[in-house]
């Protein structure tokens, strides 16, 4: 299978399937950052260093359990700066592993997991699950990472837990994140005064799309901050109450919304789907906001016919690597924007 | 044929028919201001003089040749002010009219002609055609009123003309104005330097929707200024000779801002469509700009499938009167909102 494959489909055919709570919750991940013993870290890394990371993976590789999905390796330096940028917006790389020309990864068919190698750590092993999932990820997480285990020795200390490049990953190298459509608590502007009160307890929490803090399209993600000092069961127990929590919330201000704004919600939704099925020209800014109102116009049960999980498969297809990859050639900010018009169009159509 | 007709067209059947220049003139008008000689004027009088005018129409209508149009009268106090304001919407009165207990107006079925009595003047005579056509309706109000002066003697002054009560329309008594739709000169904002250009020639210049001088839906009205010192031919021709400049003028106008906007114009337009097509609140103003972006892309090719006409009908049916008539209800201004767009909804589907 060629990276081809994974290029074609903005949605994760692992995130096709509906998940737990998914009408507040788009996916989980859980990360775990992990170095091999012996070999140096980030900075000190020379080529035969890198060389052996993946020299490591690959011999693993040929004992994989039967329980591990299959999994392929692809060599930063074999694909195109769009072909990386497409796999960072679908969040299969990070914008980091992007400039490795060392670096590697390695991505199950269903793209429930993928493996970075030779990013900031010589591992970073991550796994997605749709809908509100926290163990069902860890479990898999976990499953690799056993398997790993039995021909890699990770560079562990008895106090410390798990080494890492970047201490605030060092511990148990975990970092569990949820990535959450919040467009309810937006729109009623209690999530200024909710996103303090998450960080308070020891997570973060930011946009995932848009620049700086200001989250388009009112997706943010909520993961833990602190790896070292609680257990992995601690720190997801922990995430999982708190994402309940939001979720509650969310709900709620969806309730209170409809009832308090009432025709003129349903206004703003249509009106968003309007210019989604009618404009000839738009901004990445402005089609994630009338994504998530026509996304939330669906749960309210305004907007019949339109399915959530296609309408999230465009959050990913109207972004700028997505939509040159689908042209075939480079485009400028107006071409772009045009281009994205024509497939918000025909998609929504 | 009872005034329910009247009430649930909102476009003239006179005026369904394409007329000369329509993609830039919506309709031509006409109107004859007269006074019966040795009845009183307006504010002098009585109820007994009103009925004498009244009665001077009937006299005549038992006289009416076949080549002018049959014509039913309706006395304002048999009508509801909400019907009253529906035939203020459709231009087949006018709102001084309205308030006149002891008036009348007397429509042809197709509301080619409407004559307005005991308005200001004992008799405004109107004739409208579709498209730029002022030699036609000239020609039908010169015909209607040589019927009516059979049995009717106008207060007429050998040197002044005809009397009019407001000296402003002494002379000819003749109003001629003409009905455009500019959205060309009003977003390449060139009408602002037009209309004084206009009004230097003796004609004026005002917007028929929205309030004060801000045109609504780029509609402009202009007529004649002065009735006194020119012959009717005089008056037709200056008006025509401006009127053909304005139209080279908006066409030119809109060719420039396809060639330099190019997708932002057809941008604007489609959104406009979109909006219209799917709003759950529109209120007048937005309603009457988005029909003139629709409006403007059918005339550039960008739209196809819906015709002008029923675009121009809108214009109408989307008034508060039109709106609540159709309703059967008084509504306010929430509601009409919702109305409207409802309205325009289902028109445009």
């Amino acid at each position: 299978m060629g990276i081809e494959t994974f290029l074609t489909r903005p949605l994760a055919p692992a995130l096709e399937r509906g998940g737990r709570d998914d009408d507040v919750v788009m996916s989980t991940r859980i990360r775990l950052a992990r170095n091999i013993d012996g070999v140096p870290f980030e900075l000190k890394m020379s080529d035969s260093d890198q060389k052996a990371v993946l020299k490591a993976f690959e011999h693993a590789q040929t004992r994989r359990p039967n329980d591990v999905p299959e999994l392929i390796l692809f060599r930063m330096r074999d694909l195109s700066p769009l072909v990386r940028a497409v796999l960072v917006e679908k969040h299969l790389i990070s914008p980091d592993l992007m400039e490795k020309e060392g670096g590697a990864v390695v991505l199950s068919d269903d793209e429930m997991v993928s493996v970075m190698l030779n990013e900031e750590d010589h591992v970073r092993l991550q796994v997605f699950r749709p809908g509100l999932d926290l163990s069902g990820a860890y479990a898999l997480s976990s499953r690799i990472d056993d398997w790993l285990e039995e021909t890699i020795d990770w560079a562990f200390d008895e106090t410390l837990g798990y080494k890492t490049s970047c201490p605030t990953n060092t511990g148990t190298g975990m970092r569990a994140s949820v990535m959450m459509h919040l467009p309810g608590l937006v729109m009623a502007k209690r999530i200024q005064a909710l996103i303090p009160a998450i960080q308070k307890v020891g997570l973060t929490v930011r946009g995932v799309y848009g620049e700086g803090s200001e989250a388009e399209g009112g997706v943010f993600q909520i993961s833990n901050q602190v790896t070292l000092g609680l257990s992995e069961g601690e720190i997801l127990e922990n995430l999982e109450g708190i994402v309940r929590q939001v979720i509650e919330h969310e709900r709620m201000s969806r309730e209170m919304l409809k009832q308090s704004l009432g025709v003129a919600l349903e206004d703003r939704i249509f009106r968003s789907l309007g210019t989604l099925r009618y404009a000839r020209s738009l901004s990445s800014k402005e089609a994630l906001t009338r994504l998530s109102d026509v996304l939330l116009g669906v749960y309210l049960g305004y907007i019949e016919g339109l399915s959530a999980k296609k309408l999230s498969a465009l959050w990913v297809s109207i972004r700028p690597g997505f939509l040159q990859y689908t042209a075939g050639k480079s485009l400028d900010a107006g071409a772009r924007d045009m281009a994205r018009a024509r497939l918000l169009r025909e998609a929504l159509r």
